[in-house]
C-alpha cells in the first residue's frame, strides 16, 4: 500500500521480502518490532530502542493462536488495528506487517520451532506449548522480514532467552536487542493484558513490582539466602488480595537454571500472579535482574 | 578463504552471512545445492540444475549428526573432504561451506524444528527423529547461506516434500526445487550409501528399479490396483537374497498420504531395503510417481 503518509501497511509475506531486500540492497538496516498489537507506551519504547540500531523501523502485529494454551484468553485478547496504526504513525514507525492468520499459517501447515530446556519452568510450565507457538511465529516473523536487528521487551525475559538462544541456534542473521521494561508511574509493569483489570485488581497488581523492590532492597541490604528472597517475595504477592500466585523464582539470568542457595552473582527474580476480575482471569508477570555487589563493594556504599 | 582457483571454501557462518549480503545486494541470484559429502555424479547434475537457477551455486558439506538415528551408520558415513573439494571444482561450483558441528549446533543449542504430518511413516516411522534432524540442518543451512533457490534430490522424495513444507510454513523466501534422480547404467539409484555394498549386495540392490520398473509398466498396461502394484513391487524386491523390505507404500506425491484402492492420478511408489554386508546393513531408498494416463487416452495410444 502507499507511502503517502509515511507509513507503509503490509499485508502479504510477498510484498514484505521484495521490500527487505530493497532496503538491504541499498544498504539500509532494518530493525523488526514483533507486536500482537494493543499497544501501548512500552511498544513505542521499543520503537525508539529500534530506531537508535537501524534507518527503517518495522512492526508486526499478529495475535498469534499458536501461543495461547488458553482459547478464551485468545479470544478475550484486545485487538485494535486502527488504533495501533496510529499509534505506529506517531511512533515514527516506516512499515506496519498485519498479516492474516493464513498468511502466515498457510492452509496444512505443520512446521513447528521449539527451543528445549529454556521453554520448560516458569510460563512454560503453566502455559503448555506457548513457547512452541512464540518460537515459531518469531522465527516466522523473522524470516517474512529480514530484519537486522530485533526487538523484545525484557518484560517478557523468558520469550527474550526462547528467542535469543533460537536465533543463534538456527544461524539466523540478526541480532536480538532487549529493550528494559517500561512502568506505570506507581510501577505496574506496562502490559497489554493491563486494560482487563478492574479497578481493584488494578490496584492489587502493584503487588508485582513491590515484591521485586523489595527482594531488590533486601539484596542491596546484603541478603543473599534464595529461600529468603523468595519468601520475601512471596508474602508481598501474598498480600494482594484476589491475587493467585503461579510462580516466584530465582533463576541464572542466561540458562534460566533455578539460582543456587545463595545469590553469587546476578538472578532473575520472575514472577506471574493471575488476579480474578469480575469477567476472567487476567495472569501478569514481572522479573527483574537482582544484582548482588560484593561485599568489599557494598560496605562502603552503605556508609556514604 | 582466497578465491585463486575459482572456487571459495568457507568454514564459517559469520563470513557465509556477509558473502550472502554482498550477492544480494549485487543483484545476483545464489543457488544452494546441501549435502552431506561424499559426492557423485549425482551431486554433480544438482550443480547443473542449481546454475540454470541462479548466478552462483553454492554446494554445503555437513554430516549432520542430529539426522542419524543410527550411531553406526553416522560414524560409518563416507567423508572425503579434499575429494568432494575437487569434484566440486570440477562442476564449476562457487562456494563451498564446510562447517564443522559446533558452528551449526553451538554449546547449548537445543532449537529444533519439525514439520508434522509429511514426517511420519515411510523413512520417518524406520528412522525416528530422522527427519527433525533434517528440518533443522536444512532450516539453518538456509539461513546460513540466504539463497534464493535450494536444490534436492528426488531420491530423498519424503525429505523433499518436507524441506517445501519447512519453507512455506516458515515464510522462507526461497525457491525449492527437486531435481530427478540419477541412475548408473544398469538402474541403481545414485547414493553414496552405494559405496557400502559388497559386490554380491550391489548386483542384488538392482531389485529396487526392477520394482519400480514392473510397476510402471504395469500402471502402463492399465493396472490400478494399488494392493496388485504394491505385490508386484514386493515380489521384485523379495527376489533378491540378503534383502529385507523396510517399506514399499503408494502414497499421494504432495500430502504422502496413503493412496486410495485404485490409483486415479500420480502416485508415489515408495521402496526402503536394507541389505546385508559381510560389514553392516546398508538401507537404499528408491521411488518413482506413477502416473496412469486416462483411460480415453490409454486407448488410442495402445492402438499406435
Amino acid at each position: 500500500m502507499d507511502r503517502g503518509d509515511g507509513m507503509r501497511l503490509v499485508l502479504h509475506l510477498r510484498e514484505l521480502h521484495a521490500l527487505a531486500d530493497a532496503e538491504r540492497a541499498a544498504g539500509r538496516r532494518i530493525a523488526l518490532v514483533p507486536t500482537m498489537g494493543a499497544l501501548h507506551a512500552g511498544h513505542a519504547s521499543l520503537c525508539e530502542l529500534a530506531r537508535r540500531h537501524a534507518d527503517r523501523v518495522w512492526v508486526s502485529i499478529f495475535v498469534n493462536p499458536a501461543q495461547f494454551d488458553d482459547p478464551g484468553d485468545l479470544e478475550r485478547y484486545p485487538r485494535d488495528l486502527a488504533g495501533d496504526l496510529e499509534r505506529c504513525r506517531r511512533a515514527g514507525v516506516d512499515l506496519v506487517f498485519a498479516p492474516d492468520v493464513a498468511e502466515l499459517y498457510p492452509p496444512g501447515a505443520q512446521t513447528w520451532v521449539e527451543v528445549g530446556e529454556l521453554s520448560r519452568g516458569l510460563c512454560g510450565a503453566s502455559r503448555p506449548g506457548h513457547f512452541r507457538g512464540v518460537a515459531t511465529v518469531v522465527a516466522k516473523l523473522l524470516l517474512a522480514a529480514k530484519p537486522h536487528v530485533a526487538v523484545f521487551g525484557a518484560k517478557d525475559f523468558q520469550q527474550l532467552a526462547v528467542v535469543r538462544r533460537l536465533a543463534r541456534d538456527l544461524c539466523l542473521d540478526v541480532e536480538i536487542v532487549g529493550a528494559p521494561i517500561v512502568r506505570e508511574a506507581d510501577g505496574l509493569a506496562l502490559s497489554s493484558r493491563n486494560a482487563r483489570l478492574d479497578p481493584r485488581s488494578r490496584r492489587e497488581a502493584l503487588c508485582l513490582s513491590r515484591a521485586l523492590d523489595a527482594a531488590e532492597r533486601a539484596v542491596a541490604a546484603g541478603e543473599r539466602s534464595t529461600a529468603r528472597l523468595l519468601a520475601l517475595a512471596r508474602s508481598e504477592l501474598a498480600g494482594a488480595r484476589g491475587a493467585e500466585l503461579d510462580y516466584a523464582e530465582l533463576r541464572d539470568p542466561e540458562t534460566l537454571a533455578p539460582a543456587g542457595e545463595a545469590l553469587v552473582g546476578p538472578a532473575l527474580l520472575a514472577l506471574a500472579v493471575r488476579f480474578r476480575t469480575p469477567d476472567a482471569a487476567v495472569r501478569l508477570i514481572d522479573n527483574r535482574v537482582l544484582v548482588p555487589e560484593a561485599p568489599e563493594r557494598v560496605a562502603p556504599a552503605r556508609e556514604a
